[in-house]
């Protein structure tokens, strides 16, 4: 194997698409969010992307074993031609990050893809109301355009940056000069949050005009919220949940 | 020396082998049944892999001094032919775990190798009474024919998928088409467990028609079950044994 | 893009310019030293260093995301030409520090620098009242000229020796037969400290003859007294700061 | 910088000389022993080694600084040339330490090195009486010459195997068919251990016929005696020293 290996699967021609990012993150936001649009569109796995930067390992899945690998999906949106990237795994190591970004940047540029979205989640330390999208991009137009659309520029968030697969997209995609923009929807960042994966589909849905049923992920924030309320009333007997109780419970 | 460097010591033709492979893992049930062959069929060291991704090391040995490596034996088992991997080290950094096994495959097609078995364990976190085969494998046909020899495919195991050189040896095996299949005896987890080594032979036994003699497998789990004796013993008048007491013991 | 990937920004002619170095570090002596001089003199962005060396980051400024780099700066002191490196990350792994710092020497290189200044800061584990200048360098020669405007070469400092890209300017630096010296300002270890940068800028404007105002970085030595005066009050009813409560203050 | 920097000092002709390594480990063992040599037969710098694999550091010493590096000096003890190898820096990473070690082999082999010891200590856990030698050997000619000047070869020891510079010697060494062995010095492993550097160079003497004085070994042994005294005396009145009281005393 090579330090990237790019499988083949299938080569339909897209429209101007655009790129949407969805790996695992804060919340598993982005990954819902994009697991989403390939499910309810009915998305064609294009391309697989194996790596010796992923971690050594095969997932096993009713006794079949698959390489660890991401994926990405050719996906039509109510006209709009979409390039969604999917997967259980990000690089183990710093260089493994920035060549896995580029890879997917070489790909993206192969299928014609003029923009790139990265889905992912800002953990806030507390339960949500109120589910803002914050947002970061690679150009100014790029900004005022999301904008429009309710995505909130802030001074000084996320403080740390971004980190891994979504916030390199953002970087090295302008050393390319391909406009890119990171959608982080708020999320506690103690639970895989359906709810913030919404928050950020809907921006999506107005930036790029398109409409997709929610049906799916407000199960699962039923669901959510089900084991929430009882993880609370096991909790009112004894001493309150600690933020490890609820570390990443979904 | 190079990344890798595969020392040659002998060059028998085999016929159609098949590649066991048992490195050092969950109860060293993989390393001792893969041993086990190498010693009652008497295999003839035909390899030895060398690579700067094993520890920095040598071993010694009554006074000698060898190189970490790991070694493939030609063994023939009632007229089947097998390529028999043992040693005691696997890569340590993700992308030397993908290079080297990628070197074992490459060996392994230079012999003609059709088809590889990885043999390691399941960690149950209980002792055992009964010891099942949990199977994974590249292909359907594959699992059908395991099944047919009493390996279990089930629906979420191993959760954590298959790491280090078994998972690969199955996802860069399925990348070269390759059928392979790992077989994994439960185990407690705790302890070096020769009882799960000789459940996994037997499923090898059935699936490629051979038969092996288990008397020194057997006084090796006397040994470890009088072992276990002395320790419950030990704990009655005081606390019971961890987990921690029992890790690796052996 | 490459393993290190070097954007022109302007190609100003620069006479016999001295390297300034500058990035994050004990007290954040060098990085305040260093941002004083481009800020005070208005400097010319003429290049920037990416790596996969370093954190796979952008920083988010305003919503607008930027990938981690570093800067370097035309510079003209009282026409005395510097090339001023700043930024906020180091290499992340050995290797790619000394690709890192060999990288800045090429681009010095380009520029015509004739010799180095690397500036930081030495740990004392006290709060300082009299700000001595400690100093290194890789030739006797400049060891004398630094001794004539009060830089101490003192017999075992620092103990540990100078570690990352200021250790290795002057390292790399003697081996390419450029001068080099590291200017490191005495501060407690525990604070952002500006006193401490402008000791090392005094002694820089004696070795460089030219003259800089500390005004904005009197004020924010100010700001860090407040700081220090507040917590000392706090702590008066209470239990007194330990290390740990000052770490980084700032 | 290359990955490695071999500068070349000095060419003198060596005859058919012996490669002595003596890099930190366990109580300073070799390297004690190795500078000693260097320093009683008055060495001559030849090589210097500087490699990306070393911490990214300068040394300074009298306000002068040294790049990382491990230095090769040919010493002639009583007619019997040798080729010393001291510094302070093993590699930083697994592949580095291979790659550092097969660079060392390279100029050993550029002097026309036909054997190699690595020195070292082996820890017993307590303190020592009699300073015995345990060996390790690339071949059977090696064990039995070494014990016949009573280098003791045990047949479970060092039972971990040997880690490092001091292992690839042998293990590399002896895939290039240079004899090499390792001589380990008893030592607690809690403290400097001159004495056990003389046991091991007392060997050496008799391996390789010359003769050291050891007043300055003695002189630093009396030292670290000195210091345990104080240690034991001032612990009388209070709690005995834990192992981690003496760890790395000297």
């Amino acid at each position: 194997m090579d330090e990237f290996d790019v499988e083949r699967l299938a080569e339909p021609a897209l429209d101007a698409p655009t790129l949407i990012e969805g790996l695992p993150g804060v919340g598993h936001v982005g990954k819902l969010a994009a697991e989403h649009l390939v499910s309810e569109f009915d998305g064609e796995l294009v391309r697989r992307v194996y790596t010796e930067h992923f971690p050594p390992q095969v997932i096993v899945e009713d006794g079949l074993a698959q390489l660890a690998c991401i994926e990405l999906h050719a996906v039509t949106a109510d006209g709009q031609d979409l390039l969604v990237l999917t997967g259980d795994h990000q690089a183990g190591d710093t260089v493994g990050h920035y060549r896995l970004a580029d890879t997917i940047l070489d790909v993206a540029a192969d299928f014609g893809v003029e923009r790139a979205f990265a889905l992912g989640g800002v953990p806030t330390g507390e339960l949500i109301e109120e589910y803002a999208v914050v947002g970061a991009a690679t150009a100014e137009g790029l900004v005022e355009e999301l904008e429009a659309v309710d995505v909130e520029f802030r001074e000084n968030e996320p403080a740390g940056g971004i980190v891994g697969v979504s916030g390199l997209l953002l970087g090295l995609g302008a050393r390319r000069e391909l406009p890119a923009a990171c959608l982080m929807g708020e999320t506690s960042g103690y639970l895989v949050d359906p709810k913030s994966a919404q928050a950020v589909l809907s921006v999506l849905e107005d930036a790029l005009d398109f409409d997709v049923e929610y049906d799916s992920l407000e199960e699962r924030a039923d669901e959510m919220e089900e084991v929430v309320r009882q993880l609370q009333e096991m909790e009112q007997g004894a001493s309150p949940p600690t933020d490890e109780d609820l570390r990443y419970i979904g």
